[in-house]
C-alpha cells in the first residue's frame, strides 16, 4: 500500500465559513499516482467539520442556519469556564462529523453526480489545519 | 493492497425508505477474496445516508420520526429556489452521515451482535447509486 | 498492506459514560509496527459512539446535555415494545457516528493539537466491545 499525505491550512475571515476543497483533494490524488484505493480528508481541529454535499449557495445557507438551530452559539456552555467561547463549534463538529473517505477508482475520485467536498469552519479567524491522505496502489 | 468495487442501484417506491444491504455487502466481500482489511460503503448522492444499526422495525420508525423532527421537510428552504424540494434530504444526509467503514477480519465482516448496514433513502422515486469498495489483502 | 486488530471491552458503572481511549489506540499502533496508513476505531454495538474531541470535562458535560436534548430518553419509543428501554441510545449513536479513522504518518497518530479519541457509552452497565484496526505499511 502506498500513502501520500498533504496538509491544507485555513484562516477564514469569518467565524463560520464553508469552503469547497474538491479541487485540492483531486490535486493530492493526482500527485499520489494512486489508481485504486481511497482518500481520507479529515479536519485536525475539534471545531471544524468535513462533509460531502452539493455546491449550491442557498443550500449552504440552509445548512448554516440549521446547524445554528441544533447546536447554537450560547454564552453559558460549561466549556466557556476555560476562557473559550466556542462550545457551539465543538457541538457542530460532532453533528456533521469531521472526516470523509472518498473512494478512488481508475485514478479518479469515485463520486456521484453532485458530490463535492467541503471544509466547514465553525471557529475561524485563526490558523486551522486539515489532512488529506491518499492510500492504495 | 487489493481492491474490489461494486455498485448498487436503488429506485424506491416511497420518498423515504430504509433498506438492509448487509447481504449485498457480504457478497461483495466474498467476491473480493480479501481476508484482512475493510469495506467502505458510501452513498453516491447527497440526499441519502448509510448507517449501521439494528434491524428492528419499530426502531426504524423511531429513527424516521426523529429525523423528520430534527431535519424537517419544509417548503421554504433557500435550496428550493433552484426548483428542488429536497432541502430536508440534504440535512438528513449530514445528520446521519453518508458512509461507514466495516472492518474485515478472517474473511468476515467484523461486526458486533446486532450490527446491520442500512441504505437510508431520503429523496427516492428516482435512480440512486451506492458504492461498496473492499480493500485489503 | 498489513493489518493489526485489537478489541477493547467496556462495562461502565453508569448508563452514559465518555472514556478517553487515546492511549489504547496509540498502544495498538505501536504493537502493529505500521508507519504509514490509518487506524479504524469503531464501536461494535449500536448504542455507543466513537468521536474525536477535546479532553475537557466541562465540554464533556455540555455534549452529554446536548445529546440528551436532541435524542432524549423517552418511555414511548416504538423500539421499547421489544422489551428494551434504550431507544435514545440508538439515536445518540446515529447522531455522533460510531467510528473514526485516524491517519498514521511516520509511525504516529497524525492528530492536531487537541484531538483525543473517546468511546461514548449510551447504554452501559453491560459488556460492550470496540474494535481497533490498524492498516498500512
Amino acid at each position: 500500500m502506498k500513502a501520500h499525505t498533504k496538509y491544507l491550512w485555513f484562516n477564514t475571515k469569518k467565524r463560520r465559513e464553508y469552503i469547497n476543497i474538491t479541487h485540492e483533494v483531486e490535486s493530492a490524488l493526482s500527485e499520489s499516482g494512486i489508481h485504486e484505493g481511497m482518500v481520507l480528508v479529515s479536519a485536525m481541529h475539534i471545531t471544524a467539520g468535513v462533509w460531502i454535499n452539493d455546491a449550491e449557495s442557498g443550500l449552504i445557507q440552509d445548512i448554516d442556519e440549521w446547524l445554528e438551530n441544533l447546536a447554537p452559539f450560547k454564552e453559558n456552555y460549561r466549556h466557556h469556564r476555560t476562557g473559550e467561547d466556542n462550545g457551539d463549534a465543538h457541538l457542530k463538529n460532532l453533528l456533521v462529523h469531521h472526516q470523509v473517505i472518498i473512494p478512488v477508482t481508475d485514478g479518479q475520485l469515485d463520486f456521484g453526480p453532485w458530490q463535492q467536498v467541503y471544509y466547514a469552519e465553525f471557529d475561524g479567524q485563526r490558523r486551522k489545519k486539515l489532512i488529506i491522505k491518499v492510500m492504495g496502489e
